[in-house]
């Protein structure tokens, strides 16, 4: 064990590369941890990404800081300076809080199906379920209580969290993460009408997710009607997300947690959805597009933008008000033109 | 093996009566799957129901299609012409893509109460757990991880997908499929305030589903506080609704994806809500209702027809003003009324 | 076995203590359930809390009431009469329906880690999994299929239905019940954009939740990204709620079904939040607020209050206009501005 790197912790000189930073200052000070500027004691590392927080750069106890260039005059601590402060955290949280090592191998209550490729670095937990065909890549993690289909492909460094299920023939990408409840590939809402009763639409498209993808908690993501249904690569879900059958959610997308997304909506590359949005059916959002969180998208958006339709919510007396007068906007139409016609009729 | 079904598909004749069509055009062709307009190749069989899609009749690589009479005379394909090519297409998708056989019986890693009922023709998966007095019908497949508690009653032919629970005394009925996750029984959110604090109301109604039913992945419906939780007959629920205690779905009625229904809401029969839609507590609303996805429903409904309440998204600046002129309308109507009076004044 | 408590119910007399409340008329009637007023027949007790409903005094069949004492005169029926009937219902229904006994141990399918320690009062299902240094309290019930992750803290009297997931290190106090399907401590949404891509921001806080809480079924928690996710004492959650990393939730606070909470938001004591409201990220929510049913929350509140945000439904071409017309408010402006000056000009 180096001086630079023992039981009480990092040099921070040992950080400034993972971190992609520059170090200014003692490289020499120990670093243990990572928190936030407020809540940073001796031997953390802290960081500053939002200006609003500058001044807890004064008051932090933190022994290290990572900031922006802009900022680094504003303290006397040693730091790491970056374009980038969150990312660097980022990068450095990871170091000190790494996925812990689980040993692999199949655990003897999991059911494994004689036909499933399981590779010899992949582990199964307690109670898991493999189905047929299915193929489960290196390193990968399926924890307990996790069902997984028929001729599913799980791609390699994969980890799927207690209880995910995913129906038959599903894919998952490489270094994907899916947290527990998340269902993907049950049967897209489709039925035809028939003498007043529902006729089940066959639903036997699959859900396809890239590389890099990560899916809350409790998401759901339907399987496509006859094609499928894909989240390409570096998609990021929340938890508690709708997924219908046949969309598509480009590449670096971000939805954040309760969004409904109905089905065969095509959402370009680069957006940005906020919480409890929805989506209506059978609309195309364009690259890059921003949506407002509890926003109602009806129409597709052809331009990149940020898009909102949503009320704050106002005292409840003044809101009643204000709800109540939504429904004389038509006399206020009526009553504008009156008073123009008039003003109009005198003026000649 | 006869010449009009091989293994290179069924000649298209013989799809005409379970279709519930007319032939026109060669019967011999060979159908081996089916397929969207634009997606088919040689050997599919594709359907227009949406006239927007007509001109794909001209473009289609597929074998044959189902089309509605009037459009059948815009393609010399091989067709089947019904009023309805939906229904027609899900009858024919549902033989392509049946149900895969499974084999009956008990997974040894299941745990079945030595009280409960299961038919021999049955499948309980690995993991499933069955409670005491539970009866499991015929043919019914309790997929791997499900949760049955004491007193369930599950008829015959259902699904339940890997991971759904069902809390003590659910009554399933025939043919209904119920998604992963999905959690039928938990208790109705029922508490009395008392000192400050709050007391749990016990919930002891059931959750009773009729037959012919499809519950969405992560969809939740609450226990009746003392009566029962009713889903009628050929419902049709989409993920991640939220059914509170003591709610009645008439028969027929289709519920889009992250609908949240509080308690003691009847909704009547064939109404259709469409996705994110909410209804608040002990509502009524008309057979036949249709309510547009992400509208909030407030007031029982009692005249069938459409409801809305919802705002299209707008670019962001443009929305912000239409969010800040909200607050004047106050004043619009003020200084309305004032120019009506100083008119009124110049009248006289 | 005593007169006043045989097996044709027990004396009304016997119930008042319990229930915290008065008796009047004859004590000795035999209650053997609770009942609505409406659905009550011989033998049960049935309540009014609801004024609406004190016309169903007259013509209920139960064999005693619980009333306020302004109420009291309005029946013969032997009663209980208290300031809070509902809260009164609520403890005699205890009485009628207990928690069910249930065989302490650890069924032979659960994995329990050897490191784990379960008290020996507790109960662990079928197919449940406890994971390294975990602590599980007396009489604590862990039904089938729950999965408790490494270090959890389970407190005493606890009952987690089936299928609920605890992520390492959650906490649950005492009494505190969580519903199946529940997920507790997956990671918060935190990512930090780089060149284009999303890098996943390590989240290393705990979920710890007080005594007496209840969370609703598919209800999602995520643990802290450094500092704690806290739900103190006393909460009530519905199901499919979704709540944020970093939020606390003050004691006695009731969540209503479906509402999503975004990260880093403190919601004051005694709040009651309605269905499907939705609360963007970095907000503090004073003390004793309510905000109605799917109101958005989009600021801070500081001043306890009723906030609403929502427009009732109406019929859609009626709301077709005034969703139309909101798009010429800028032209009322405009025009009133113009018929004003007109009309000062006028006055000159």
């Amino acid at each position: 064990m180096s001086k630079s790197q023992d039981a009480r912790g990092i040099a921070l000189k040992l950080l400034a590369e993972p971190a992609r930073a520059e170090l200014e200052g003692d490289g020499g000070v120990l670093i243990d941890r990572v928190a936030s500027l407020d809540g940073a004691t001796s031997g953390a590392i802290a960081f500053l990404a939002n200006p609003k927080y500058r001044h807890q750069l004064q008051s932090t106890r933190a022994s290290a800081v990572i900031v922006e260039p802009r900022f680094a005059a504003d303290t006397m601590l040693p730091k790491l300076v970056t374009s980038n402060p969150y990312a660097a955290y980022a990068r450095i949280a990871a170091l000190f809080h790494p996925l812990l090592p689980i040993a692999p191998g199949i655990h003897p209550t999991a059911v494994v199906a004689a036909s499933a490729r399981v590779a010899a670095s992949a582990t199964i937990g307690p109670c898991a379920v493999v189905g047929d065909r299915a193929s489960i890549g290196e390193r990968t993690r399926i924890h307990a209580g996790c069902a997984i289909g028929e001729d599913c492909t799980v791609g390699d460094d994969v980890v799927l969290y207690p209880r995910v299920v995913l129906y038959a023939r599903t894919v998952i990408g490489a270094r994907t993460l899916v947290h527990s409840g998340a269902v993907l590939g049950a049967d897209g809402f489709g039925m035809a009408e028939e003498g007043g009763k529902w006729l089940k639409v066959p639903q036997f498209g699959r859900v396809v997710v890239g590389a890099d993808v990560e899916i809350g908690a409790n998401t759901t993501i339907d399987r496509g009607a006859i094609d499928d249904t894909v989240i390409e690569d570096d998609v990021k879900l929340d938890n508690q997300i709708q997924i219908g059958h046949n969309c598509r959610i480009g590449a670096h997308t971000a939805i954040a947690g309760c969004v409904g997304i109905a089905g065969s909506v095509r959402i370009g590359r680069g957006c940005q959805i906020g919480g409890a949005a929805m989506i209506t059916g059978h609309l195309d959002i364009a690259d890059g597009t921003v949506i407002s969180a509890a926003t109602g998208v009806f129409n597709s958006i052809t331009e990149r933008g940020v898009y909102t339709s949503t009320f704050p919510a106002l005292p409840h007396r003044e809101w009643q008000y204000v709800a109540s007068i939504m429904r004389r906007l038509r006399s206020f139409a009526d009553r504008i033109r009156a008073l123009e016609r008039e003003r109009r009729g005198q003026g000649e």
